[in-house]
């Protein structure tokens, strides 16, 4: 967003942690935490285990020191593993990693897990081709097992692993940690529900930072930050780390600890009893950041033997004040930055987000029907700037897919017009919702698929190249695919103008695609480019048409004629484009999705049903795991360039000169299924 | 299951109430129960709305034996409705349907609600085509809004509905009815979440008969029915009676009379301590088959103006003994019965979910590390005989399809190879989790998907026509369709044999098709008929390899050769398929699933990519919503028969006589994307 590209804070930066550690770290601040002396030694949790309390608190400022100067280079999750540092170093303490297995959820807090098991030497090309992955990943190492990141996974991968080993008979600690943010997706409560039913050894950690992308919202997290915000809180901490120390027991014995403790701090208890409620042992709250504490509870947990809750409190961007002052949130997962304001090194561009969001706010002004909605990412997704305009009108529903969905369709039938604003690859988490709750009902419901296609750095799980596919089979749904900010704004205002049924309107990351003004429309397809001769009718979606017009143009050096139309709204075929292709010899369509069940395979049918018999061929993302990269990298190397394109169609358009012609029609399918 | 169609009890069937009301039901159940004279005079809530206590007892005997009549000769969701026979009346009486807006989680525990609403006279055609939805419907009723059918989706509708009224400033109730096992479904959590952020007027009403389907599992269900089994129980009941009586007030003081009585009965608070923590002020628990008790909880909880949980304890089946005593859940929704002692009338037959269920078994037999899971559905997808043999190899997670799918991940990383049993529909729900926590860490999990393909009475949200096209787009995912018990028992062994990627093998609902042995295989396609001609190539997919063979039978008479193909393995798509194409004129396919992204443009696809340019034709089901009916009828309705196939089939080669023909080779893509 705007906001994350300017001056965040006034104040220099970088600080030591704070605390009970405070002058440990600060003492050594300047002649060690940047050398990184103790961090040079560690590769591998032994090396963590040997250490000494004062070794470690040394250690978790070089730690914080290594990420920021590192981060601040590359870009990345920088805010939720500034959160981690004394966690991570806890949990590889007290578990004997690979044998037990760490499974952290959604993955993007797993960096300090990657120096504390011998992965420093890859942070100079994090997120980067061929480097080192912003997530966990099992070809990095065999302390990684799942390599997901979407949230609120890590429960179930758990429950599992657990009920595996245990069939097996192996004795092993299953460790999952989770977010606040993360408890908010239903598929925790799925397996919390399922997990309180077993007594595997499998512990849980809530990494609970009152945030999750933004703040964390909903019922849950009104509780929880009632405990944090308690002026008592302190106390509370205190007086449990006492009991801790004194006393490391799990359970039963441990209500009874915090019982004693609760008098005059009665929140502090009320975790405890919604966890215990479903019969899954709780100990905490612990402070985060204190390293004995946490290895104090985790030891506890382990020697359960049982299902148990270890609730960490932590700071997000601790010990790094650009990071920690972030409401914004634009810590949560930065471009390069500069370490001392915080402010990022890149120039600041106009991207598909700014243009969404703006436009969002001008049809709100106009139509009061419209709100908006966003699963936990209002900044990323640009909601947040309707939310500071019609906050009454704008809803976070927490990191909850399936209800953004279902909930736009209640909104729906309540006579508004939501506009869902969501990642791509998130929305893969209510197809069953859009199917039935929205489309089977004919609910005017816009979703704005926003990081669609080939994203990037956070490798094939963030992917947006999945939703043209599978969206595509929804029964009424309408998909637009604009190709730059004037036909964004505009296939945004004719989707919220559609009022019987859902639409997805979807476009890339990054900076939006220069204007491309269209040479003349055909019912939707506006047509970019064209010629005398008519060899070619290239369809090109979205994005790439300006790739589309570059391909004409190499084309035409080869003497054929191309016209490049974009056809809008690619789901249903517009007729137009079937009827358009009855006047070239062939058809080539290139999309920035996969292959199967995409807008080529959608138009190739289109064409058999009305009996067009021209040649077609699609281009677009074959079935397939692509590793992280620059978008641009994997659009080359998928063949996704305009060099690559001209000559798959020049090739593809030669042959048909030495071979028979086939004729434009056969004749209609007399069914029309 | 078998076990559903043999007797289910030996005791006579039909009782009276039970409790409270068991005196006044038997004492004219003789005499007027049976004539239905009250129930005749209810055309709409407002009748129900003035009838005395004396009357609404009567009211709801009638209703129980209307229901056992109609439903023992049409088939449906008996178990459920009769459940809330009590509380769906005491619902219309304290809320103005349809100003008040009453939304039924699942729908299909909303008989009750279609009689009190005018529609008895549909229930001689109920689930049949042309007659009454088995499901609330918005064509049938003005009372009806909301026609979804998949479970824990009736909470984020709410929150939505609430939302938007209140937005726009209209004074209304909404109402939510959800059982016990939906609240299992991770979607009632992130619903529930988000709820407790709100105040509005919002009655949440937990029908809690301890059953989804079959017995609800987990940690929650665990805590319900601790409850439920209290000896002190009927106690609490009457104190809460009391109580309530005098006192109908809501949350807090609620809270303090809950305490008052829970002395010696602990756990009777403890699921308001869950939702209270959340946020949300809650009422019960209440006798959900006394009226009265219902209608005061109802009514203090509309008062209260916010968000509330009615906690209404119910009996599943109640007042039907062979439903009630109905362990294996026979009767949660049965076909046509014997009123008398609750057999099918039905001729027992070979259902596909048998053939599984006994090669499961066998299976396991010799692979230990063979594991079953199932979302609260054991019976109806035949995982219970696994779990009868090997109980601690089987496991139940609820309606939780997400955990599912990523709790089999867990698994597979544990080295056990899951066998996830589900509807077809139901594992839309976790299409996320199965493309990146199965499929991209390549693991070794077999979805068994049954009910696939066009299903019938259940109407448009239970067709499992997306299967082939939303799973086939995700990477190293091998989709098998057997076509009798011979191929399924084969293929599931197949797939089960995979260990480097997930496997889908889908199957019909219904009875198994007769064997079709092949004549000869080509690599996996099994070659079904042939002749000496070869014009056209007909791939018949899975259930449709009779079909095809009849089809082939058919265009024989015409003169044209039809080589029929059975691929067995529809994703990734045979090479063979590809090859076989080459030797004919035309290929046609013909598959029980969505044609956007089917079988068919795959094989168009895989055709494209090789250059063979044989024209192709594919049949299947057309975008679209097809109402409740039998499958023929359905299949009858889309073309999808031998008849109406081999027209097809013969109209479209026999124009490929008189009209040039394509050269059956054009060159193979450059680029393999």
């Amino acid at each position: 967003m705007t906001r994350c590209s300017g001056p965040v804070v006034t104040a220099p930066g970088l600080r030591g942690a704070r605390g009970p550690i405070d002058s440990a770290v600060m003492s050594v601040e300047e002649d060690t935490a940047n050398h990184g002396r103790l961090l040079a030694t560690v590769h591998g949790p032994q090396d963590v285990k040997r250490m000494s309390a004062t070794e470690l608190d040394i250690l978790a400022a070089e730690i914080r020191d290594f990420l920021i100067a590192k981060v601040s280079r590359t870009g990345g999750h920088i805010g939720p593993n500034l959160g981690v540092v004394e966690l991570t170093l806890a949990l590889h303490r007290v578990f004997d990693s690979p044998r037990d297995r760490l499974l952290f959820d959604t993955g993007h807090q797993a960096y300090v897990h990657k120096i504390v098991t011998g992965r420093q030497g890859g942070f100079d090309q994090l997120r980067q081709r061929g480097g080192l992955s912003g997530y966990p990943n099992q070809a990095e190492s065999e302390h990684d097992l799942i390599e997901n990141s979407h949230a609120s996974t890590a429960l179930s991968y758990a429950d599992g692993l657990a009920k595996a080993y245990a069939l097996r008979g192996e004795s092993r600690s299953v460790v999952a940690v989770v977010g606040d943010g993360a408890l908010t997706g239903g598929m925790c409560w799925e397996a919390l529900n399922n997990i309180a039913a077993t007594d595997n050894p499998l512990v849980i950690v809530v990494n609970d930072n009152g945030r999750s992308y933004a703040p964390t919202i909903g019922g849950l997290a009104h509780h929880l930050s009632t405990l944090r915000l308690n002026p008592g809180y302190e106390k509370v901490l205190d007086a449990v780390k006492d009991a801790l120390g004194s006393t490391p027991l799990v359970g039963k014995p441990m209500y009874e600890v915090l019982h004693a403790v609760k008098k005059g701090i009665k929140d502090a208890v009320a975790p405890q009893a919604m966890f215990e409620d479903l019969g899954i042992k709780y100990v905490g709250p612990v402070d985060g950041h204190d390293i004995a504490a946490v290895e104090t509870a985790l030891r506890a947990a382990k020697n359960f033997g049982g299902p148990v809750i270890v609730h960490a409190v932590t700071r997000k961007g601790y010990g790094y004040r650009p990071a920690e002052e972030d409401e914004a949130d634009c810590f949560h997962s930065p471009g390069a930055f500069d370490i001392a304001d915080g402010k990022a090194t890149a120039a600041p561009s106009v991207k598909w987000t700014h243009v969404f969001a703006d436009e969002l706010v001008a049809i709100a002004d106009e139509r009061p029907d419209v709100v908006g909605i966003t699963a936990a990412m209002a900044g990323p997704t640009g909601i947040a700037k309707l939310a500071r305009k019609y906050p009454e009108r704008t809803y976070d529903v927490g990191i909850a897919e399936q209800h953004a969905a279902t909930s736009a369709a209640g909104l729906a039938l309540g006579g508004l017009h939501p506009v869902v604003a969501v990642y791509a690859t998130f929305l893969n988490r209510a197809f069953d919702q859009v199917l039935l709750d929205v489309a089977m009902h004919k609910l005017p419901v816009t979703f704005v698929l926003d990081r669609a296609g080939i994203t990037g750095p956070d490798g094939p799980s963030h992917y947006g190249i999945w939703d043209m596919s599978v969206f595509g089979v929804v029964p009424g749904l309408r998909i637009a695919a604009p190709r730059d900010a004037a036909t964004l704004r505009e296939e945004l205002r004719e989707a919220v103008a559609v009022d019987d049924g859902p639409t997805i309107v979807r476009f890339p990351t990054g900076a939006v695609a220069a204007d491309l003004p269209a040479l003349r429309r055909v019912g939707p397809v506006d047509v970019l480019a064209e010629s005398a001769r008519t060899d070619v009718l290239l369809v090109a979606v979205g994005a790439f048409g300006q790739l589309g017009v570059d391909v004409a143009a190499r084309v035409a050096e080869q003497g054929y004629g191309v016209t490049v139309v974009d056809p809008r709204w690619v789901r249903p075929v517009p007729a137009e484009l079937v009827e358009l292709a009855t006047e070239h010899r062939l058809v080539v369509t290139v999309e920035d999705g996969v292959r199967s069940g995409g807008v080529g395979d959608a138009l190739a049918q289109a064409m058999r049903d009305a009996g067009v018999r021209v040649p077609l061929r699609d281009l677009g993302v074959p079935a397939g795991w692509y590793p992280h990269g620059s978008r641009n990298q994997l659009l080359t190397d998928l063949g996704l360039t305009a060099q690559d394109v001209a000559r798959d169609v020049t090739g593809w358009i030669s042959r048909l000169d030495t071979e028979p012609v086939d004729p434009p029609h056969l004749t209609a399918n007399p069914t029309p299924n």
